[in-house]
């Protein structure tokens, strides 16, 4: 610990052990607790290391200064290191063994009485955290979460730099490019009427990267999003940004595999890599998400050949005209009616037009309103495909498409996500801790809901895959694509592909999304003109580093691993931004303010 | 290098010597040069890490499709590596001892006729340059430069993490805080007629940061200037920002010396550490600088003592004014009258009055215009204190304050920086390759010219020097402050400070550049408000990284160590940004543009 020795303390407060008995310390941090025991002041000195117990005797020449000390009054102390008492060893803390007799104390700074308490679990409004994060961020877990952020954003630089990839800094006044989001937008001084955009992602500068030859670019890239903003999402966020030129998508599995391990290592787990793999398709279709959580089985199946020529025509009927039935089968002695109401109330936000169900109490002896219309064979063949077994339950999902996969896919997550219910299903506490997968193969287009156009799934850079490129003329809706998501326990922590890199390809997908070549030339001129000039074959990834240090950390909330960050509205409590900007610097800008 | 094998090649263009001969290899690169030599075509293939011959015989299958392959197409080639023959061994690349012969040729992308030719020293127009960066970073000095930032970066962040810092996001999206340049404003939708500012620095939120008890912080931050632009200045540009708590600037120094010193080993040269140390005044006096480069001598003597009652009332009137003389003494043989006159043009723009000047062709006859006015005395005393040599030409400078000093430095830093200059002066190329200086004790105020009002030299926010506070209150230009420069051959790479940590000396200092306790609550609320709950004594430093890594490769122009700079205009040719945005976005953010 002698590398944070600095000219002011000789140790920090995580560092005194027995070996340092009889030494004499200058120790620096901020009052944390002070009482008096029969005449003998103790107090906590604490720092971002540790906590160390001070003594002051009645005949220390600072006995009577600590009158007037109050919380989080930072000091300087110097003392010699003694023994603690036998009653008095703390054996839950690295310097329980000892404690500093205090002979000299300085004050270094005085403190307002707090607005909260700096307990680990005080119940203070995020607001009031968010204004005051200077005290905020002194609670441990606090700090620890920027100190893990800190590393592990080192361990992946280590490890992309092993690797000969080169962190290259890309601009952040730039160009609008169409990605899905609102753009943030910088108006120009110098160039009256015209403004840069904080970019969505570095996309195009690493593929132009690509273009110029450098071979593996990696970026902790800052990226912005003007969206509305909802728990999991701020204005800007950071992304671990890699692209690799000569390579298949299998390349950058493999290499974002060596980061993960690196980096899960460090806190001391072992991930199982090479990461599953699972079609876009059988995601859907097996668990109703692109983004399923395989730290549980749940498994839904499709059950639409057993009620093809059932009478019940709500099954048979959608299974005639294309649709599937569905079905998601758990223990069901927790599952009462009213909840199952519940969850067909929720399904029904998300358009589905019911929930059916079968409960299983005695399997031979199914309850449920709509027993009455299956056949006892295709009850038979239900149990058997279903491998029912006494007291479980089954919901059913009807509906075009993916929509009965989908259905049962939120009740799934429903069961996984909320603990109370995942006992009321009977769920088992997943063997996995963390449950890594790619998901591949997403398809290409798909149709814009409000225009009826062609539109990316992705992002309109991803290639299609090189087998199904001739469907883009004919059937473009089922050419699948390179794009693979990278997902941990439910969580999308990041979204690659194989990148178009001929000019006349990519143009074509622009074309099939209604682009024309002026259009092209206008939003996207850059890139297609880095295409033109022998760009190499590319791919690459970009994964949520906020995302992935909250996971990490065990935090619901994006914000309790980013420093400042931004409240619901946009807003930053601590240095009351956003704010308005006075009239000499508008008319500068060439700007006025409309209601 | 198998680090770099992926599934499209085996190795680099840089990877293959003579013991991989008799292996079949797979190669992807850019045809950079194609030659028939007597019906064998032979062409270089070249990647970032290298290029390698390859030889195409009339009998291979792919010797008919070289026919169509231009510069800069894309290749995959697949080949046997076999010894160059001894005529054509090339001792002067990595791969000159083997050549491979092409059994499968696979062109993974064409390429447009050239717009430029990718040689190194193309005269090409910088703006030609930035509109193809792909291409211009296609050069080999080029790539190298973004390669040697990247593993400088590399460099300083494991320094500093071994050191126990942590690196620290801080927000793009802030408040704007007076630093002396424009902010760049984002107009925030949801909060209409509200703009973020993007930051000149992190130095606030790194300064709540220490008031965190983070302890130990650096960031490797963009930071953001509306400045007018000039050949050194980006709009946006990167600093390495370190602050640390419980420390004093010589805790600062010995970080940045360690950091220093990693980084030049890197590039195999050996700093001599401690760096050397020079009060601001001494920088002033003796070379006329706050950044001399101090790779040469070329001191500048006061030699007012001399003329203090002498009959030429230009020297002698000044000094009783209480102004100074001084002198600047070279080798003289080089320096026409001609070349005088254009140094005299020179200083007089920076309103020096003229430039007297003495020619010691033989010291004891020196001539003059000026000379007649000076008793034999003096001349004696003259030569004496200057030391002067035969041929010998003395510059001097006359005037109020570190003016004659700052005239006198002018010339120096002429003579240092122009090579013809340094030619006619007889400077010598310096021994030592790197001149590191720390600059220290700069006035805490100076006057501003404008409204005659205090304001700080550096930043509003470093620490008077604690022996002199009292003086605040009696003679505030007079307090030195804790301000150090660190300064590289003439350019100061870096700035930093020991901060006011309480908000008392934080809101005197503000006090004193005439702001009221309304203004400090509004534009520096945030700041004042976590000095008051026991900020700790804190100091840090933001060294400029672009200027380093431009240093290190040894060119003048920062854009060329950026991989997408901007035009002296703020623009970028290659995204063609800024950019006006249409009339719905406009609407959206409640703006709009005025003439």
């Amino acid at each position: 610990m002698t590398t944070k020795k600095t000219s002011m303390r000789t140790h920090t407060c995580g560092d005194l052990t027995a070996k340092d008995i009889g030494g004499t310390v200058t120790l620096c941090g901020w009052m944390d607790v002070k009482r008096n025991h029969g005449g003998v002041v103790f107090m906590n000195l604490r720092d971002l290391y540790g906590i160390t117990q001070i003594v002051v005797r009645p005949e220390s020449p600072v006995f009577k200064p600590t009158d007037e000390l109050k919380s989080e009054y930072a000091l300087k102390i110097t003392g010699k290191v003694v023994p603690r008492p036998p009653e008095s060893l703390n054996t839950k803390i690295a310097t329980g063994e000892i404690e500093v007799e205090a002979s000299d104390l300085e004050i270094l700074n005085t403190s307002q009485p707090l607005p909260f308490d700096l307990g680990e679990h005080a119940g203070v409004l995020e607001e009031t955290r968010l204004k005051h994060r200077y005290l905020d961020l002194r609670r441990r877990k606090m700090a620890h979460n920027l100190v893990l952020r800190s590393r592990v954003a080192g361990i992946a630089r280590a490890y992309l730099s092993s690797l000969d990839f080169n962190e290259i800094e890309t601009p952040l006044l730039t160009r609008s490019t169409p990605e899905g989001a609102r753009d943030f937008v910088v108006p120009s001084r110098a160039n009256p009427g015209k403004f840069y955009a904080l970019p969505q992602s570095p996309q195009v500068f690493k593929q132009v990267l690509m273009a110029s030859g450098l071979d593996r670019y990696f970026q902790l890239a800052r990226n912005f999003r003007d969206e509305e903003l909802r728990s999991d999402r701020q204005p800007e966020h950071t992304q671990i940004d890699i692209e690799m030129s000569f390579v298949t998508e299998a390349d950058i599995a493999a290499v974002v595999e060596g980061m993960m391990s690196r980096i899960f290592s460090s806190i001391g787990d072992t991930l199982d890599a090479p990461f599953p793999e699972m079609e876009y398709s059988d995601a859907m279709s097996r668990y109703g998400s692109d983004k399923p959580d395989l730290r549980y089985g749940l498994e839904i199946a499709d059950v639409s050949e057993i009620f093809r020529d059932s009478g019940f025509k709500v099954f048979s009927g959608a299974i005639k005209s294309g649709g599937h039935v569905s079905a998601l089968t758990m223990s069901g002695a927790g599952i009462s009616r009213s909840l199952i109401d519940r969850l067909e109330e929720t399904l029904k936000k998300q358009n589905a037009k019911g929930l059916p169900w079968i409960r299983w109490s005695d399997p031979a002896k199914p309850e449920s309103p709509i027993v009455k219309f299956f056949t006892p064979e295709e009850m038979e063949a239900l149990r058997k495909q279903l491998d029912i077994k006494p007291g479980q339950l089954t919901f059913f999902g009807v509906g075009a498409g993916y929509a009965p996969f989908i259905h049962m896919g939120i009740l799934r997550t429903e069961f996984i996500s909320d603990k109370k219910l995942a006992e009321c299903a009977g769920l088992e506490k997943p063997a996995k801790k963390w449950a890594f997968l790619w998901v591949r193969h997403f398809p290409l287009l798909e149709k814009d809901a409000q225009t009826g156009r062609w539109t990316f799934t992705h992002n309109p850079f991803t290639a299609p895959l090189p087998e199904e490129t001739a469907k883009l003329d004919t059937d473009p809706g089922n050419v699948r694509s390179c794009q693979y998501d990278l997902v941990l326990n439910g969580v999308e922590l990041g979204s690659g592909s194989a990148r178009n890199h001929t000019r006349a390809m990519q143009e074509k997908i622009f074309g099939l999304m209604g682009y024309s070549k002026e259009e092209i030339a206008e939003k996207f001129g850059m890139l297609v003109n880095a295409l033109d000039f022998g760009a190499p074959p590319h791919a690459g990834i970009g994964i949520g580093f906020d995302r992935l240090v909250g996971i990490i950390c065990g935090t619901d909330s994006i914000r309790d691993v980013i420093a400042f960050p931004k409240t619901a509205s946009g807003a930053c409590p601590l240095s009351e931004s956003p704010a308005p900007l006075d009239e000499a610097q508008l008319k500068e800008l060439h700007l006025r303010i409309t209601p």
